[in-house]
């Protein structure tokens, strides 16, 4: 059998269920945005790691190597953020073709430094080794976070308020900019920024896992539209969206409408924008959106709510349901 | 410049320094097998990571999987037995192309799990990700060790007595064999399961890591040949080395006379072997070589000694200089 017939999904759930066995009490292993271990008296440690494979994730000529070397280190500083936690360490792993220039790698470690510095995250080891021809990028992060803190993706419940930390689409539409070949103005470089320079949500992070009343969290890597499935699952529910309550800047607007995108395919299957979605409490959500809203200078947006598992993942947009085909949202037939 | 022009150490002595400044006391960073961070109380945490990639690691056609499995996980469990400590949680990432069968993975995982059980890790968390072409392995270990045992590669003083703590070039041969598609009769095979199943020596390391002693201690990864010179510039010593006083496996004496191998060179180069390369305080040397023999009932085998920095690596052969050349050791003319 094939990987592609049963995907990555299928393959973690193939292989999971073998090393989620007897695991201590308060580790929380595979299916998480972070591995949860313990570390000193009241405190967790979070673990997460990822592979980033040229071609695969990246094009080595589009992206400049300071913003990889930046990308690389912010998609694991998201996954901390999204357990509420703050990063601490990290680890890289680099596979490098003989032909790199050595000035490009100094390149990628000034972007690594670029996004560890605000973070106060410190490179302590890892890997640097040879690969035959397209460059490897694995970083893992260590952090750290209170264990009364923790936010997993388990603890949805219903009628939970969905909300999202910050915009959606744009890293979506800078990728399309850049596949699509689009000539960069102002509107198409700020998405093709935002697509190459994630910035990770520590503070909201943070701040959110000092809410009681938010039940769930995880970090915006596939786009809302896989991710939720992820919160679903681990917390045995549904999700209903409301496709004009997502967050969406004008430069994408702009954009979709330039190009003819479908504005909310862009915004829910783009991926990788890498700010935070969350379930919460609908007695808390009001005060928790106020306080974010003081904190933060901007909204805390409510996208739709938690229903039964047997509802799946549902879309509403003006009202009217519609679902996500292979060329964008539209009615059922 | 070309990465080529620096290579490896030379790229890790260009980027390390900024990595290296203002680390917390008791902090390890760069430079050593594994990261000391804090962990509880009087205990640290350690941190490995090793990439391997297809073709520049492994040949996917020569290795099963299940072997495969097993030796990603165990060069990291040496990493962790060379600082003294206990491993507890690993990481994998694997980039994988669409067209690996998922029975391959299967394997992949039970090599895994064979290499997990006997060392108490447990796999719990990671990323399983494309790879347009080739297979990439990315795993990370993290484990402990009480605080006053971490056994850096930088403790060697003077005089100190060079150990290892098995056979060495087994490994080295093995690949041999496989590079030069040598029929398989039994030696062959033992050395090609000692390249391609190694054993970490995590009690070995631990019962070390106990004796004050030991003032240095790393695994053997290249080939003592390579790695000696990273407890030299870490210890700022020399070091000495007696050939004939190597610990050589019958089947790796044997293969060599068989295929015209020079042998030493095999033991001093071909790298992987993955037992432990320490120092040891001369006065304590008899003590701990008597309690490693009736711990593991065999030797901990006195190879060299430490000489001071400026005389470099030497090597003698039946009391007589020689150096390791191109083709093998000779004498200087």
């Amino acid at each position: 059998m094939k990987l592609s017939e049963i995907g990555e999904f299928g393959l973690i759930a193939r292989f999971s269920p073998a090393f989620l066995k007897r695991l201590p009490e308060g580790v929380v292993g595979i299916g998480d945005d972070c591995a949860v271990l313990p570390w000193r008296r009241g405190e967790r440690l979070l673990v997460t790691t990822d592979m980033l494979v040229e071609d695969s994730h990246f094009l080595r000529k589009e992206i400049a190597p300071r913003d990889l070397g930046d990308k690389s280190l912010a998609v694991n500083l998201s996954d901390i953020a999204a357990m509420g936690g703050r990063p601490r360490w990290a680890f890289l792993s680099l596979g490098i073709p003989a032909g790199v220039e050595v000035e490009w790698i100094d390149e990628f470690f000034r972007g690594l430094a670029r996004a560890a510095r605000p973070a106060a995250v410190r490179l302590v080891g890892g890997d640097t080794t040879k690969s035959p021809d397209r460059l490897v990028v694995n970083i893992a992060v260590v952090g750290t976070v209170r264990a009364g803190r923790v936010k997993t993706r388990s603890g949805a419940r219903m009628g939970d308020v969905i909300a999202v930390t910050g915009n959606l689409g744009d890293s979506g539409g800078g990728l399309r900019v850049l596949l699509e070949r689009r000539r960069r103005g102002r509107d198409e470089n700020f998405l093709v920024r935002a697509h190459h320079r994630p910035r990770p949500h520590l503070d909201e992070g943070a701040w959110l896992a000092a809410r009681p009343g938010v039940t769930a969290m995880m970090d915006v890597s596939d786009g809302i539209d896989s991710d939720l499935h992820r919160i679903m699952e681990r917390s045995r529910c549904g999700a209903a969206v409301e496709l004009e309550r997502l967050p969406l800047s004008k430069p994408l607007r702009r954009c979709a409408a330039k190009y003819g995108w479908d504005l909310y395919e862009v915004a829910a299957s783009g991926g990788e924008d890498y700010c935070l979605l969350a379930a919460i409490d609908p007695k808390s959500f009001a005060s928790v959106a106020a306080g974010f809203k003081r904190r933060f200078g901007r909204p805390l947006a409510a996208v739709g709510g938690i229903t039964p598992a047997r509802r799946g993942l549902s879309y509403r947009l003006s009202g009217v349901p519609v679902r996500l085909g292979r060329g964008g949202f539209d009615h059922f037939k």
